[in-house]
């Protein structure tokens, strides 16, 4: 196998135990890099997260790497074939926790830096790098806080590249240039518990409420639009009942979400779900909570330049896309910048097994570096 | 207080903690009354249930008193305001568990037919009893045996009364002469897991049948008649799910229950449901358990006798009813037998500090005995 920077730092990261919300060492070594490169370099540690940010240059336009050094719980360490922090090689692939989610991006971020500021020191506008070591978890004191500080300071980001795993069938093929929002309901219908043999007697949530689960099946809540799939509402749990087969519940508990487009609002959401439950007669209540409000970064300087920058590595087009998950980017865009998630096929992302194409390692890194070039050369 | 000999023999039942299904000694104490009175009795006792079966006459017609002598679990001793297998008088109630159900019933059929017998000795038919130990329980060993047996030997009871506290207000008020049927079902919804944010990659069990289980609780399945009310479909509880909010369940589960009239069959029960999930494209499952049979005894010999005992004895008319829960009359019933039950008030029972009117335990023996001077003398 030919030498390769951006293998080398990786196994460097994989190393790292450095499961939510720890970091270990993982920010310093890539503070480390930076710092010899001519970042400005800070810590900025929330409760137990720590959190890198660092910047080369003082001009706009800003344009920023993101990603967090947190990975995921192994499972059980036993089922993986080579042990998680312990990243080998095995027929062209390299296995470990966190090589597709997300640290053989950092590490082609770094080295794709490097060799940018090599052949570019005078480049225009700054680099900065938001890293954060709480993506997988609550996600309180990480991104969020760093960009709360930013803002505060009135330090904005131009153009953001988060490098999530947003390939799909070979490296490059999908980039997410936004996400939909989500938003969590949990409703509680309140009936009166009773004998089955003296339903007159009781009132059952679940007879009561039937219709209007329904009708919320039913409802079509949008068409989507040119970035934006149809918002969808999903019923994730449902629960009544005693156990006992003769005993009409006392409350009904469903739990649902939404994954919404830019075609309608949390406000608009939230009134439709109780227009259509106050058509019944219902006892009821909603819990509400608003876990990321949709982005979208429409065709423009980043997308253009991380397009352009696909094709001349791999000769290849790109996908714009907003399905899927949520990431750290929806905390980025309300900022005003253009946000977009670019990084390797995200096949094996949380399980057991987790791998990455070692040949799409140094390919990813002159995709940052092209995408560089083509905006701050 | 006057002496009253179903009060004594009241007590002397309910001090053995008979729970379900223990008999303790309370059997024994009926058949040896019994026995000095003239009746042959059998115990037959089926793996851990014991139960009696005892006659006086070997003619027809048969009259059978019913009933069992286990009662519920106490829940809590420490709530009961005296311990529940320590029966005790207070402000003129007989407090203890069983008290209602029904072990005062069986004081009084005992009392009942010492009396009787004592002015008829030569009565004409017979006289019986069937006495279980199950009926609180999985009810398989105790009356469906016994009556098993008796029609494997072409024995015939014509005229039933289960001593069940049918008494609603005051005592006498209503007799049962009939139970709806009991159908449950455990429905099976498969779906497909996945995640909320890629709902076309998974099927969502609740979303699939929300319009069927809407439609199974809007269905009228009859209008009942002159004997029953209509027939009520319950749902017990529904449950998907695995608690994370961001996980579409595989499979729903939906535990439900018919009391069903006599216009309605089991068998048109089962299809209806299926014809209803059947209009939707579902891969569903039904268990079905018939827990009992719906049976009605029309106005005739036993209901008259019942009837104008209660006038003779409460000077008060009564009314037929068929609502509420099962009995141990729906193993009785398809025997050809007339069936009602008659007893107490059923306010407290399987409840802590269940209790008895103290003044109703001498009348209720009066009936008894009024009914079998109405139909035996």
């Amino acid at each position: 196998m030919p030498h390769s920077d951006t293998l080398e730092l990786s196994l460097e990261l994989l190393k790292q135990p450095s499961v939510t919300p720890s970091d270990f060492d993982c920010q310093t070594i890539m503070a480390n890099r930076l710092k010899n490169i001519g970042f400005n370099v800070e810590s900025m540690r929330f409760a137990d997260v720590d959190n890198l940010w660092a910047r080369r240059g003082k001009e706009s336009p800003v344009f920023c790497f993101a990603g967090h050094t947190d990975v995921v719980p192994t499972g059980a360490s036993d089922a993986w074939h080579s042990a998680p922090f312990d990243p080998q090689i095995r027929e062209g692939k390299l296995y470990g926790r966190g090589s597709a989610d997300m640290k053989t991006a950092l590490a082609a971020m770094v080295v794709a830096t490097e060799r940018f500021v090599e052949k570019y020191p005078n480049h225009r506008g700054s680099i900065a790098y938001l890293i954060t070591s709480d993506e997988e978890g609550p996600a309180i004191n990480g991104t969020v806080k760093v960009i709360e500080t930013l803002e505060a300071r009135q330090e904005k980001i131009d153009w953001c590249l988060v490098g999530e795993p947003s390939s799909t069938n070979k490296l490059g093929d999908i980039i997410k240039n936004g996400r939909r929002g989500s938003l969590n309901g949990i409703l509680t219908v309140q009936g009166k518990q009773g004998h089955v043999a003296y339903p007159h007697l009781a009132k059952n949530p679940i007879h009561l409420a039937s219709t209007a689960i329904d009708d919320l099946c039913k409802e079509v809540w949008d068409h989507g639009n040119e970035y934006f799939p149809a918002t969808s509402f999903q019923i994730s749990n449902i629960q009544a009942g005693t156990g006992a087969t003769n005993v009409i519940p006392d409350i009904l508990t469903v739990t649902f979400n939404f994954r919404f487009s830019t075609e309608v609002t949390v406000e608009q959401l939230k009134s439709r779900v109780k227009a259509i439950l106050d058509q019944y007669d219902l006892n009821y209540n909603i819990t509400w909570n608003l876990s990321g409000l949709p982005f979208l970064t429409p065709v423009g300087d980043l997308v253009e330049a991380a397009q352009q920058a696909i094709v001349q590595v791999t000769g290849s087009e790109t996908t714009l896309s907003t399905s899927g998950g949520t990431s750290d980017g929806r905390f980025i865009a309300p900022t005003g910048a253009q946000v977009i998630e670019l990084g390797v096929l995200n096949a094996t992302i949380h399980q057991i097994n987790e791998h990455v194409n070692v040949d799409d390692l140094e390919p990813l890194a002159k995709i940052y570096e092209q995408t560089l070039v083509n905006l701050l050369a």
